[in-house]
């Protein structure tokens, strides 16, 4: 009789571009993965997907499809499609064919739940999209000097002295788990959170009932990854230990393992950002945390240098996609083969 | 040694409803179908795309995509996307979904033509979908009082008296044969003319330059299916044998056959199409006409009883598209079997 092959399972938590790239590296790999996605965004496309469609926002979904989406297959066409955003039309420019797609889609089978696994489907995705929450929900964020910033647009590009930290940070109204969010957090074998922005991407997935319970209660190992710059207006002059202790404080509980960066970021990255007064996360872990810290060069190789304009700045630096997978997945499974050239 | 067998080869041209209505029939049979369609449209989601977006009118090419598209197999969902026309959205309501995908695909892959090519792939349709002529034009309607009217949604819907009839209509500026059009008449066993609009729908491909000459010249059958009902501003008070002189003068020749309707069209159908001035058109056809007169029920038994508006009229009664197939594909095949129950 063949020994049945127990499949581990992964599940990333955040919803930006850091789980876009954490994705897609993991996708090559053969474990079960999931995305915990969050679903308080409010700018751009969503924007007025929720506004004019009356639908929950969908970007981050979208990004996430994609990047679990088969890329050498016959999805090919479609991937390209779902990043695709209109220039030309009025009131068509500046959406991304992929939310249209999937409006369209919730309006001919009546649910956006149903909409989301049919896209999955079409683009060959490995693994599962999950909502954190089918719930219509804002963010509020109260900060150090007592004022209060709603919707997640607002807070990701404040107006304010950018200096300024975050007290708290909560969704209203409450916001109910997808109960397919907390069985795949249930069942992980590997947790991961971030990287991504840590009020605006990770931690609205953190406010869900119950989401942060199920961590806390989870088996699995839990590990985050520190971001690579600090964010005007989130995290201004943060450090690797400020990072992991806004975690794990809405956790309820310290993570197991810290992923941290230690590979160069070249100077003429760091002049751009630092005109936007943004830095390397400086890494101040000790030799005796209460959590394993693993150092590894995990940042991307092929940097943009096409910083045209200020909004290219912010994808000008990207943790690696292949570097970031392989140390993840050696935490659960040590003798892994590389999937990818590093 | 095997037999080779020969595929014999359908041409339909027009690109309204009518055409739609013929393909949808026709793709069951193994034979090889194409549609060519007319590319002077400008009414609704097509002068967005042309105004907007600077693309050639697709709504009949999309059309006749989902009318040819595989309508069991996987490519199920993305037919009922094709057909899907927004209703909520600043700007994107009223846009069809099928004009919004080939828009943006014509963009990535650089050329419309390609966006064609390549979107019949994904709807999996049979046979090919074939703009008569790439060349940006426009209609120009010189009605019998002297008066011009120009773009075909204009000619669509005039603001004149509907029984005046059209002297002669012309593209501006001239529209150069598509060369796969041309390929697809020369190589014909059927070429079927309509049914449709005729001075918006059929004509219009009959004016590009070099295809009225192809037609001719070719050795296929020459069918036209005389349209059920006469259309205010265009067909007022037309015979049947009205329908074909006038598909004659453009052409250049007779035609060989023309199929022409004997069932019967219910009285309260006819009722609501009275109000609007249209009436079903009359066979006048005499026992010796130079070509010949194929009379069968081709109407669709199946009517929409749901005329709330008036602008569901258009759609109240249609011609059947199985029972069509059947008596074109007999004409090229006489001993073909039925291929859906009629």
């Amino acid at each position: 009789m063949k020994r049945k092959e127990i499949t581990k399972r992964i599940v990333c938590i955040g919803g930006g571009t850091g789980t876009f790239v954490v994705l897609r590296g993991l996708k090559y790999y053969p474990y079960h993965i999931s995305a915990i996605v969050a679903m308080s965004d409010s700018g751009g496309s969503n924007k007025r997907i929720r506004d004019e469609f009356g639908l929950l926002p969908t970007s981050d979904i979208r990004q996430c499809l994609v990047a679990l989406s088969d890329e050498n297959g016959g999805a090919g066409l479609l991937r390209k499609l779902f990043m695709y955003r209109f220039e030309k039309g009025q009131g068509i420019s500046g959406m991304t064919f992929g939310n249209l797609y999937m409006a369209a889609l919730a309006d001919i089978l009546g649910s956006q739940k149903e909409a989301i696994r049919q896209t999955g489907k079409v683009l060959r995705i490995r693994g599962s999209v999950i909502p954190v929450s089918y719930t219509d929900t804002n963010l509020y964020a109260e900060y150090e000097d007592g004022h209060v910033l709603t919707e997640e647009h607002m807070i990701d590009e404040p107006h304010h002295d950018g200096k300024l930290h975050i007290r708290r940070i909560s969704l209203k109204p409450n916001a109910e788990a997808n109960p397919e969010a907390i069985d795949a957090i249930t069942q992980a074998d590997l947790i991961v959170l971030g990287p991504g922005d840590l009020y605006t991407s990770l931690i609205p997935n953190l406010l869900v009932e119950k989401i942060a319970d199920a961590i806390r209660k989870s088996n699995a190992q839990k590990v985050y990854i520190v971001n690579l710059m600090t964010k005007w207006g989130q995290t201004y002059n943060f450090s690797a230990k400020d990072h992991v202790r806004v975690v794990g404080d809405y956790i309820g509980r310290t993570i197991d393992t810290v992923l941290v960066n230690n590979g160069v970021i070249p100077k003429s990255v760091q002049d751009i950002y630092a005109r936007h007064h943004e830095y390397p996360v400086s890494d101040d872990f000790r030799d005796h945390e209460t959590y394993t810290v693993v150092r590894a060069n995990i940042v991307n190789r092929m940097l943009s240098t096409k910083a045209k304009s200020d909004t290219l700045v912010r994808s000008l630096i990207r943790h690696d996609s292949d570097r970031l997978a392989y140390e993840l997945v050696r935490m659960i499974d040590p003798d892994v083969e590389v999937r990818r050239d590093l």
